[in-house]
């Protein structure tokens, strides 16, 4: 009963709903869980531990009264720290809230999961303000990778996959501008999904680049994905169907296949023999990456010119230094950046015409050393805070959905593989994974130790 | 017979299509009138005489073959310099593309126009790439106002609203980004509307600033407006109707009170008399002229950022220095204009919780001195390019619909007055003009001597 916790989210409601298990044992069982490990390395920053327990009792009690909590009843879930929550200060990872405003409800997405029955437990760790691919944190700690105590455990939001990969909850919430649910799940060894934009609610989120971010959720099971998907869009209706017939995979040949580690061209080959044999070329990805930092960097100094010009102490150095470089960004660089984005958005989305799924790594290789943070691209050592999001960001700026799956034969640490579909085709992309962990060749790993 | 052309758009389709007249008999007349005044000072710069009688006789011949022509049956009409015209380089008062390349057809605007039997006679004089209020075009000549030659036309399109004046044709088309159909109007006795933003189509025109250009007509009758309105819009329903009752009429204080010159102070007391009862206060308004500003320098200046590169001698003096004071502008201000934008566009529609229609001056006052461009504001010369849009600049950056008409008491010159309805409100704009005709206090004045 203490790991009942560890189960997916599916498992727990029904065991819940079913009166076979109690919301407070599970909750009581993920926050020792979480405390056990302590932060920032359990992923976890602030704790809601009194909030989660009323919640849960009221799980509890609904039950009792023979009545449904809803689908998610009694799931203990983690939100990034970003998120709205109740009577708390967003900190998004940084200083500048610490002392308040608090924020005077829950983001729209908690309420929705816990209108559903789910059970906040407190918010994760991440790159302050989502601004990096690492969560090295100046005010909040390094949250490292599980796998491997001295690798990164990629970012933004790395503490919401580092806690789903610990098993310490079924599900995060977290949210991607170029790569910050994606990377961090491919580096983990998690399921992480980055939605058509403004498929979720992201009201109550605290967003750096409101024109590219979206909310989504992290998980270990392709079931709890689907279910959360479900509930956060509150019934509005699909934009698109499931192709009939078998789906036709496709490989995005150029920079898809380039700057590659060894170790992810070993575990990719398996899946290029199985789902590879349509290539397409995608031309001017590498401008659809230098697009999509432009335009972050733009929105988001002007997000905090005022905070930057009048308080810059606050920031941590690396932030700090990254936004300053925003502000100075000529208009017209921004703006070239907004029409290439208009004019490859209508390119990429003509790749469908040929395939309804397109697979490609999710990151260079395996996450790289806290102490060492580079990666090796034939023979080159490249930064890695600056290049572990080379196959995630140009995804982003094409407006395609997308989700990351851990490859089955990896080797020693996790390696992602990402799945692309056209605008509103999250259910093309759900019945592409299922097929994938079927098949054996996506498969999440357990960390090495149990905590 | 021979001035038939200087009717109205309506007087003249219905000639035509009783078989009162010929088409080519009043084409004929136009083409020698404009000619006879010459370029620039008709404010037509190119004339396509060919196809402008080749057109007409095919009307004639529909009428004659017992058929309807349409409801801008043998109006001849002139477009700015900025619209596509087929087979002919779309020069947009520039030596850009003086030598091609050579537009593939019509611009929409255009072919709707002659698809209801109207007759394109020619191109006329603008600001450099519409950017100016002043049409002194530093390859095509300055046009001055046909009411005093030694005086501004008012711009960026003034020969749009000089060939009207001059009676040379009923309508013309020529678009709006913060003032250039309204300036001239106002300073050439004409009515102008700039529609709601998307409300007419504007493929085939050559934007400075695509998310704010609206195209719209200039006329001498505000029948010939709602006509002109009726067929660009081509069967689109309605955004909203005229509201039941009587119109409400509003003042706007602060701002729009301000900077008035004493001719235009005289003027507008009547008017505020009849309709100046209500009086609400809209602050900020100093901030969306700047706003607007800054949105079209960046937006205006990345659309050539190619040819200022490459070419920059091609360009006239002031048109460049402005353009590359637009690439050296931060991102930062461009997304804080914009982001100030969303916020006043929602502030703006809250006036009309109070008010039908909004009345303004449409420029601080008479037509400046081309010589000696100044405007005087309690006793301070201002320089007259960058002050002539005051009053119309801040209503475009709200996104609202206005239309300018002749004061009819306004001295030894003309005087515009701007009327202001919610999104979507045209009708409600043509009802209140008509009653600002009806009752006297509008009125089209005769240009001084008849050319």
């Amino acid at each position: 009963m203490a790991e009942l916790h560890r189960q997916s989210a599916v498992d727990i409601a029904n065991a819940v709903r079913a009166g076979r298990v109690q919301a407070v044992e599970i909750c009581a069982s993920a926050l020792a869980h979480i405390e056990r490990i302590g932060s920032p390395d359990s992923g976890f920053i602030k704790i809601f531990r009194e909030r989660a327990l009323l919640r849960a009792e009221a799980v509890d009690k609904i039950v009792q009264a023979g009545l449904d909590p809803g689908r998610l009843a009694g799931v203990p879930f983690g939100v990034a720290d970003h998120f709205d929550v109740a009577l708390q200060p967003t900190t998004a990872g940084s200083r500048l809230s610490a002392e308040g405003p608090f924020a005077h409800r829950d983001a729209k997405a908690i309420m929705l999961l816990e209108a559903a029955g789910a059970v906040l437990v407190g918010r994760q760790n991440m790159d302050e303000f989502t601004y990096g691919f690492v969560t090295v944190n100046a005010h909040y700690g390094t949250t490292p990778n599980p796998h491997d105590k001295d690798r990164l455990a990629g970012g933004a939001c790395g503490g919401s996959a580092v806690a789903v990969a610990n098993e310490t909850v079924p599900i995060s919430l977290a949210s991607d501008i170029n790569g910050s649910i994606r990377i961090p799940a491919a580096l983990c060894g998690v399921i992480g999904l980055a939605p058509t934009y403004g498929d979720f609610p992201n009201e109550g989120t605290q967003s750096l680049v409101e024109s590219l971010d979206v909310v989504g959720p992290v998980a270990r099971q392709i079931d709890d994905v689907v279910l959360v998907r479900d509930v956060l869009r509150d019934g509005a209706p699909e934009r698109s169907a499931v192709p009939r017939g078998p789906l036709r995979f496709g490989r995005l040949k150029g920079w898809f296949d380039q700057n590659v580690e060894d170790p992810m061209r070993a575990a990719m080959k398996p899946v290029w023999e199985e789902f590879g044999r349509v290539s397409l070329d995608l031309k001017h990805v590498d401008l659809a990456r230098a697009a999509a930092s432009l335009i972050i960097a733009a929105e988001g100094a002007n997000l905090h010119r005022a905070s930057l010009v009048h308080d810059p102490g606050i920031y941590g150095a690396t932030t700090r230094d990254r936004l300053l470089a925003g502000l100075l960004m000529p208009a017209d660089d921004y703006l070239q950046a907004i029409r290439f984005q208009t004019w490859i958005r209508t390119r990429a989305q003509q790749l469908f015409e040929h395939c309804d799924v397109f697979i490609t790594p999710a990151a260079p290789g395996f996450a790289p050393l806290i102490e060492d943070p580079f990666i090796e691209f034939d023979g080159v050592r490249t930064p890695a805070r600056s290049h572990l999001g080379i196959y995630t960001q140009p995804i982003s700026l094409m407006g395609l959905p997308s989700i990351v799956l851990p490859l089955a034969h990896s080797g020693p640490l996790p390696l992602g593989v990402q799945l692309i579909a056209a605008p509103g085709g999250e259910q093309t992309l759900f019945e592409a994974a299922s097929l994938l962990f079927k098949n054996g060749i996506a498969s999440v790993p357990g960390v090495p130790e149990s905590q």
